[in-house]
């Protein structure tokens, strides 16, 4: 089920049969020349919901959290980003909504490095606000948050590595521009050219020496290699492992 | 031109052209027995992306602004909240990394009444941020900051009293169902029965009141009457209109 | 009664018979050249207090919410604001002591157009911080919060359409200038020459835009009409609606 | 001149002769049994006016700020407090709207020893933000905030031990509440028995603890003592050291 | 009992016979020529430490708050502030954590002037929480915050008048050079000359005015009398008089 | 240089020659039967001074930051903790008043897993300020924040399997309880039985199922291990690791 096209009485039924629910994480950053601004939303977003299409009865997916940290990526335009301290806020209060209607395992399904330590960050002060609860609300029957990232998974990396022995990278990756590609196929950019060919690796810290280093905003990537075949390819085993982690997360 | 699905080097290329972008902004909240709980952030985002399409040279759609102020519909499964402290302090991360690009006039093509408060005091919290910097930052050349709902435009407005003389209404309305019906066929919902046909209509407050006394959801309404057909002629108006609203608004 | 002339065994027996308090909010900004800087800020009052007045049995006034959210008025010296933010914590404060004593109703009486957002987003906020208890508080016997411009009132606005049928304006009316002329008669301004007569209108963004396009501070009115005798008319109109409208918001 | 029934045009021209507003400050809470709620706001409001009147040409006297930090005085009804987070942002939103406009001395006469912390704690957070300005901006021409309790004058308290050489107090003074009937005579309570007459000496903490160890809300004081007369003559000896101590300040 | 140098089972075992913690809380800012930047944390360190060390099984220490609000020394380098509102929220931390494991009264032994104000504000704000409790959790069994600057003992404050009948001071004293001597002989600086050798006396306002009113960091003192003796003198009456009292606050 | 107890002028001298500070970062949360609740702050504060004990004139070392993010360890008496939103405030204010002395390079030597998160966050915060600034700060020269824990160089790595084959763990390691050992010898706990003898593997998530699954507080470890001479090694590996990377940090 989706939950922004769903209907209130649909979700009532589901909270009957689950405390589960997904919640896709993404930023809004450069890609490079040929990514989208919005891959890192939109790879866990396609994934979730191939994986609640393979079984709705089994999988809520809810609205893509679609704009994260991305401080880094400010030298290049279009990226838009988060104070980590208002992520926190927004996250915080997206656990609160769904914990009043009973909800309480929440995955939720990242496609952002730079998302990781805040995403974890806020799971620690959720729980921090039940631990400070005046009236010990921490001992109540559990909240779970979970985070995971989609390319985390053994059969997906290995998927990637096989498809792209040289030159996966590790921003602008050949994988998730292909991810991107399957699900938004008019759009995808076949001419574009790129030097060096594979974009060089090297450190981060913000958004001047990000642009400085690595100014056409790829890191150790090809993607010129990314396709919509190559998407498909991936969408179906991260799907695959989302769905059966899921199933164990809500037993 | 679509940010999410746009390069970097696209938005570079527009902002030597233009310093203008529209903001879908909604809710994710219960819209009734037949209504997408995603209606108030899907119906801008289709009739944005819609006008879009018309004359993709003149118009820049930035991420949809998904969950917003929707305190009053907690009720009801399936909402999402922000606390207007923390929605504001999100629309001034969006604003100041725009800025930090060059954009000085961001139109918030909002689709949700809830937001409209919230929203202006997120205007007037960024403004004061300028008038308080330290070295009179706010003479500089300006930020205009624009909210506009998409049902109010006397076009869109009169073809809504048209189509629906009678239970149009205030929540869950005819007009709104519609359009995501047109935006997302798939998932119309042409068998709910209501009673009674028509909502009553009231006053809301608070999440717990609104529950007591409209215990459907809708308010005023009767979207049995919603179809693909009409959203295909609502969002055709309201994208005329919000294309020549953005023309004048950059110019 | 009035509270900050009352002691805490008057509020002690007040709330042995009544839930109510009225709080008069405002805002310290420019009224153009004969309008004070305190206007909205003495019109909720003066009303309020004349109500009282009128029956001190039925009627608790509290202390004045004086300075609100005022940044577009920044450009004119005298002005304050509190940036949004600021404000909505500080209503959460006074509304949070006020039901550690018991009350449950609280009547803002607003001054301030520029008010209007930033009040009802506080009344979220107050309203989230219930539903996002740990421990299901918003399920406890109701918190009501009601805002009422004190112009609005069809008893008020048809008796300043009679006074002012030419120039009543938007910003520095005519009719806000005659009541604090009535509450403060010895600071009368009679002899001040405005140019042109009635002030254009327009719209307004931010304190700059502001100051540039209607350099006197006046939107649309002629105050030099203003009068201690309209303001005494204005008062008692608008004293009977709110006493009456009270009575029921306690009922 | 008085700020709120002042124009804005008053404030341009009093800027051109002084950087100086004197701003009184105070609390809402509980001040026994013929003491004013409001005592703590009303003290240095009655005295900062009354040193107006004197000179109005040497002195500027902006809107009371009302509700400040009483948490401990919870327990008695009609107290309203600011969280002392909420108290810090609202001084310094006043603080930089007046800095807006070139204030660069802002006087802030307190009423209530329970605010001194958090106004010297806002001065702190003022000044500091001003030091982390990323451009150095604590390297202008210097701001000045001073913060003076009102009876801390040695003409002052010399006055209040001669008229009170017994049960003066520390809370719910007999010579505060002099100054507050002497400003509001009609509202003066004559007929309060106390008991025991001059109320016990002792520690306060919180609001709990309070009422139980100081039931009527005294502390150490004899406040039936109190009077218009006395409060004429406490008002006089304040204002008059008010005035000099503002002229030295604005030099 | 050292909590720092304590095992959790310590602390359990610790709990079943007492309420209290001592947290010694400083600040990291100048201390002129001769005196640490850390002085202000160090000195009730060394102190609380010494008073463990002479009752183990009455007094449990905790980590040092070593730094606070030091805005007005930032134009010396090495001084590091909190904005009083970080501190604010710090200290509520601490002490949440401390009321989850049961811990009722908390002493913080002070070292640093700058520091009463916010610490002070922190409680209120720590006590506010619980008064705006949604269910009055203010009424449970106490939480009793306590503050005590450890020079400000009589039998503290004669032994340095004593020790220093002349240059004793009010910023880099005499006194807590010395103390911090005793703790770190092996970084005594006994090659210091000042100039003059008693150090102006004055007010202080913000960090410029500071740095540019005295130069050497001083107010008042010449610590060039500062040795390891006095400081064990110094320390052992602080430390006698700390212990006394925390037996008192833990009756 | 360890800025503690040294002064001002010494770190005036410091600034000419170097814009490095290191600053050691931990946590106050129970480590188990035999480790010291203070082990996370107490390691990279022992390996920092050691370092600098090494090369006095290379490495300036800051006050320690104590208490750090350990919600999940909040079932454990002792423990203390920041909510993250408080830590990246804090760390903010430091970094904030050591850029105002001219600082440009901070070294945070890490001592707690859980802290990861929150310091990775606080970075993106820290430099967003900057990159949102109305004048554009990020592009003056720049701001480099580096986080390094204290574990994670080859050479310590390589020591801790050699001298802890089996039992190291992953909480209350071995190696960490050693380290504290080396720098408190007194307080060792030589006698301490614990049971299982290698404690239980496995994930955590808040602080009611840590202690629920691991009751003793140890993951992983076998801390019976841990020696003074352990300690010792350790401590001198990690040190040189730390002295190498910080003077390339600062090249």
């Amino acid at each position: 089920m989706l939950l922004p096209v769903s209907t209130w009485p649909d979700i009532e039924s589901w909270l009957k049969r689950s405390k589960t629910i997904v919640v896709p994480i993404g930023s809004m950053e450069q890609h490079g020349p040929n990514g989208f601004i919005g891959t890192d939303a939109l790879c866990p977003e396609i994934i979730a919901r191939h994986a609640e299409s393979l079984a709705p009865d089994d999988m809520l997916v809810g609205p893509t959290f679609s704009v994260g940290c991305a401080q880094h990526h400010l030298g290049f335009p279009g990226t838009i980003t988060l104070r980590p301290s208002t992520m926190i806020a927004a996250m915080a209060d997206w656990t609160e909504s769904l914990m009043r209607h009973g909800f309480e395992r929440i995955y939720w399904l990242n496609g952002h490095g730079g998302n990781i330590a805040t995403i974890e960050a806020a799971f620690s002060e959720i729980h921090a606000r039940r631990s400070f609860d005046l009236r010990g609300a921490d001992n109540r029957p559990g909240l779970k948050l979970k985070r995971r990232d989609w390319w985390d998974f053994k059969s997906v990396m290995t998927l990637c590595n096989q498809l792209y022995p040289v030159g996966h990278g590790s921003h602008a990756t050949a994988s998730e521009v292909s991810v991107t590609y399957y699900g938004y196929p008019d759009h995808t950019r076949t001419d574009v050219e790129m030097s060096p060919k594979i974009a060089p690796n090297g450190k981060i810290s913000d958004a001047v020496q990000y642009r400085r280093d690595f100014p056409d905003g790829r890191i150790g990537s090809d993607p010129t290699q990314s396709s919509v075949e190559d998407g498909e390819k991936i969408v179906g085993a991260a799907a695959k492992a989302v769905l059966e982690e899921v199933r164990r997360f809500s037993a």
